[in-house]
């Protein structure tokens, strides 16, 4: 196997050692020592692949970003071609929830990097990009769905698209058992179905 | 001064000092050691105060909690009375997003509690019980609106409530400075706008 590719996996390999820790025994357990010893590597080793725990968590949270990524395409690719643009946000937003266990992990990811990042200007430079980067991506199909008539034209584009980024807020909710995932489910619906109802 | 008192107002003290620090430093500098220091206290005074750091981020989750609701109570007072639901439901909201920065410190707490929360089932049992209810006094709000009217007969008082609860999901994006303050505020109004549109 050619060396970079091998460096490739044990990073990812070792970034999903984070992630299960971050997952079952939360952010403030994920230190260097125990990563290496989730990932069956020594300490030593780990540092090889990562010089600090600030490129191990950036490397983490990307590889997480890409995960997601990944879980809306196949989820996209299944329906019907073109996707309706109401689907394609459904599916980004309950891909970003944790209403199933491989989302709830990297969504869990990213509430600790998000914590983190608050007060590190480097990583908060790296999340608001990648943020910015869904907004802006939002905010296009919005606009695309109104020049075409699927959502009012009394709509604001950058307003709805304010309001779609704000249900990623039931990750917290769901997270701490205050809504049920079916209720979210729920709640989703109705915001698109509104969204897209044809003009009166 | 009787002793219970002075006890609560050195254990405030020391609970501000804690926020300070999960404010302009971050949750993971938040130490017994730290916040002794910031609060101008010994190790052992401290000690004396709050029996484990557990105890410390307890007490100083319930004394933001109370922070907004005062803020929130305030805010409220000086309306017309009684408010109209609009207008509470607008500064519940705007008073638990990090708009201001004294909204923004008891924010950053909760942010950092319910991280921990999130491993931690006697914390997720603590905070679940307080956003329970306050979602239970959301909905309260909401039914007791659409029986007098104000809100169409056809909105479901759960869904409306769980979408309401969904915008703190903008606290993330302005902390990340993924949204403008004036972004959320009108995201806010053109959302309650609607709860509140009369049956056409």
């Amino acid at each position: 196997m050619p060396k970079q590719v091998d460096h490739r996996e044990r990073r990812e390999s070792i970034a999903q050692a984070l992630w299960k820790i971050v997952d079952q025994r939360g952010w403030a357990r994920a230190t260097m020592r125990e990563v290496a010893r989730e990932a069956e590597v020594s300490l030593g080793q780990l540092q090889h692949y990562f010089s600090s725990r600030a490129e191990m968590l950036t490397f983490a949270m990307e590889f997480a970003s890409q995960h997601t990524q990944q879980r809306v395409a196949r989820v996209l690719t299944s329906l019907n071609q073109p996707p309706h643009p109401r689907d394609v946000l459904r599916v980004v937003l309950t891909e970003l929830l944790p209403l199933r266990s491989d989302a709830r992990a990297t969504s869990r990811m990213n509430a600790a990097y998000v914590l983190e990042a608050m007060h590190d200007p480097a990583l908060q430079r790296q999340i608001g990009v990648g943020l910015r980067d869904g907004r802006a991506m939002i905010e296009r199909l919005i606009r695309q769905a109104r020049s075409v008539g699927q959502i009012p034209p009394d709509r604001d584009p950058m307003i709805e698209t304010d309001l779609i980024l704000a249900l990623t807020g039931f990750a917290t909710l769901l997270e701490l058992g205050v809504v049920e995932p079916q209720a979210v489910l729920d709640a989703i619906d109705e915001h698109l179905d509104r969204l897209f109802r044809p003009a009166s």
